[in-house]
C-alpha cells in the first residue's frame, strides 16, 4: 500500500473518489463505496450489542444549548463545541451584511446564538432525554447515533471535524454499568480484531480545556474511567481510538438527575464506535479496492 | 384517526415514542421505528431514481462557508441560516464565560464564526464540488442525501429545524435539464399516490427574504420554476410540502462556473424529498401502529 503519511492517505482517499474534498480541512463528502462500508458497519454493530431490550433512539446533529449547559460540556470541552449562530435582522442589517460579504470581510458579528448546539458525542441527547427519570428495574441499554461536530480542523482524515459516532449507553446501578463496561473490552477488541484490524487496548483520557486539564485527565486514567481501542488510521501505527470504552460514574446520573429503581443517583456508561475512523481503518488494513477485500471480512460487514 | 392540529400531532408522536422531545421546538430525537420507515423509504427511492450512472454522494450536516456566500444562500434566505460558530479564547476568558453561564446570561457572545455553517439544502455541496468543472458528454445525475437545518423554531411537526433531505440533482444541458425535471413531476406524484399519500401538485416559490423577496417570489412562480408536491402532514389537508421539484437555470451553473462539454454555463434542476415529512405523511396517512399498515404500502418500503 506504501500509505506512510497521513497526508498521502487523504490524497489517496480524494483519488480513488471515496472522500470528496472540500475548502475545510476536515469536511468532506463520502461517496457510495464509502457510506455502503459505514452501512455494513452499522448492522455489524447491531448484531454485536443490540438486544431484544435494547431501546434504539436517533438524534439530529444538534442538541439544545440548555443540555451543554447541564452536561458540564462547557467547563470540560469549550474549545471543541460548535454553537449554531442565526441572523436575525432586519433588511437594512442585511444590506450591511451583504457589504460586508462583497468585501470579503467577516460578517459573523450579524449572528447571535440560538438556541442549539452541534452534537459533540452521540449520548448527551440521552441523558437529557431520561433527566429526571427513575430508570426501570435493571436499568435501561440505549443504542443511539447521530452526527457529531468537533472543532479541530486537520488534515488528518482520521480527525473530521463532522463526522459519525454510534453508541450503546448503560445506565443502571454502579456494579450492572461497572460490569457492561468490562463486557464491552473483550468483545470490542474481538469485533475488531475479526474484521482484520489490529487493534489494541489502551488507557485514555479526553482532550479537557485550561491549566485544570492536565489533572482532570491524570486523574481520570489513574481511576481508569476511559479505553480505547486503537489501530492504524493516521500512520501505520496503531495510534488512531477507532473505538472508545467510557466510565461516567455518576456524572451524568447528577446532572441530569437519572435515578435507579431503588433511589441511588444511577450510574451510566459508553462504549463509542467512530463509523468513519474503523471504515479508514478498513480501507488502510484491506486497500482501497474494496472489490478486493478478503471474503471474511466482506461476509462480516455485508451478510 | 382525530389528528386535528399539528401540535396534538405532535403530542401523538411523543405519546407513542415515534418522536423523542427535546426543550427546543423543531429539535426531536427519531425512535427505531421512525427510523425504520425513513430506512425503508430510502430504499424505495433509491429504487426509484437512481440508474447504473448515477453517482451516489452523501455529505456532513456542514458545509462551507464559502459555498454560502459563493451560492447566493446569504443574499436569499440569510434569516433560515444556522452558522457555526466556535471559542477560540484563553482560559481567562473561559473563566468569564462560565461565570456567565452559571448566572444564565448570554454566553453567545464569546463564540466567533468558524469557516463552516450548517447545510441548508443537500444539493449546494454538490455544486461546490462540481466548481470549476466541464461536465461529461450528456451531464452529471447525483443521488445526494444530508440532514439540513433550518432557522425556523415552530411546533409544527413538519417544520423541523433539523431534518433530511434527500435529493437527485441533474447538472447538463438547458434541455436535458428541462426534460429530467418534467419527467420527475409526473414520477414523483406517482410514486407519492403508491405509497397511499393523498398528494396533489403545486406551483410555489422559495422563502425570500426582505422586500425584495415578493418579487422574486413571483417571479419564480410566473417561470414555473419551482413545485411541490403536498400531502396532509401538518393538518388533515394536502398543505404540507413533502417534495418540490425545482429547475435553477444557470444560477448555480454561473455561480460555481460549471461548463457543459460544448461550452455552455450548465444548467441544474433537482428533485427533493423530505424525509422526515413523508415519513409523517405516512403515519398520518395509515396510523401510528406501524405493524397494521396496508400490506401494499409495506410491501413498498420494506421489500
Amino acid at each position: 500500500m506504501g500509505l506512510s503519511t497521513e497526508n498521502s492517505f487523504l490524497q489517496q482517499l480524494f483519488d480513488h473518489g471515496l472522500l470528496i474534498p472540500s475548502s475545510v480541512p476536515g469536511v468532506y463528502g463520502r461517496s457510495g463505496i464509502f457510506e455502503n462500508i459505514v452501512l455494513g458497519l452499522e448492522e455489524a454493530i447491531t448484531r454485536l450489542g443490540r438486544d431484544n431490550k435494547t431501546e434504539v433512539m436517533r438524534f439530529p446533529p444538534v442538541i439544545t444549548r440548555a443540555t451543554t449547559e447541564q452536561s458540564g460540556y462547557l467547563q470540560s470541552f469549550p474549545h471543541l463545541l460548535g454553537a449554531v449562530h442565526a441572523f436575525t435582522g432586519n433588511h437594512r442589517e442585511h444590506r450591511v451584511m451583504l457589504e460586508e460579504v462583497e468585501a470579503q470581510q467577516d460578517w459573523g458579528h450579524h449572528f447571535t446564538a440560538t438556541d442549539v448546539v452541534m452534537t459533540p458525542a452521540a449520548c448527551y441527547p440521552v441523558y437529557a432525554s431520561a433527566a429526571n427519570t427513575t430508570l426501570p428495574e435493571g436499568g435501561r441499554l440505549v443504542d443511539v447515533s447521530s452526527y457529531c461536530f468537533r472543532h479541530e480542523p486537520s488534515t488528518d482524515p482520521a480527525r473530521m471535524q463532522s463526522f459519525r459516532m454510534r453508541e450503546f449507553v448503560r445506565i443502571a446501578n454502579p456494579e450492572s454499568v461497572q460490569q457492561w463496561r468490562d463486557q464491552w473490552t473483550t468483545r470490542g477488541l474481538d469485533f475488531l480484531l475479526s474484521l482484520g484490524l489490529p487493534a489494541v487496548q489502551a488507557p485514555a483520557n479526553d482532550p479537557f480545556f485550561g491549566p485544570g486539564g492536565r489533572f482532570l485527565a491524570a486523574s481520570q486514567q489513574e481511576q481508569e474511567l476511559k479505553f480505547e481501542l486503537l489501530a492504524p488510521v493516521s500512520t501505520e501505527e496503531p495510534t488512531t481510538a477507532i473505538m472508545s470504552l467510557n466510565y461516567h460514574q455518576d456524572h451524568f446520573g447528577k446532572d441530569f438527575s437519572i435515578h435507579t429503581a431503588d433511589g441511588q443517583v444511577a450510574h451510566t456508561a459508553c462504549t463509542g464506535f467512530g463509523l468513519e475512523r474503523i471504515t479508514l481503518g478498513l480501507l488502510r488494513a484491506h486497500g482501497l479496492d474494496v472489490a478486493a477485500w478478503p471474503a471474511e471480512v466482506s461476509g462480516k460487514l455485508w451478510q
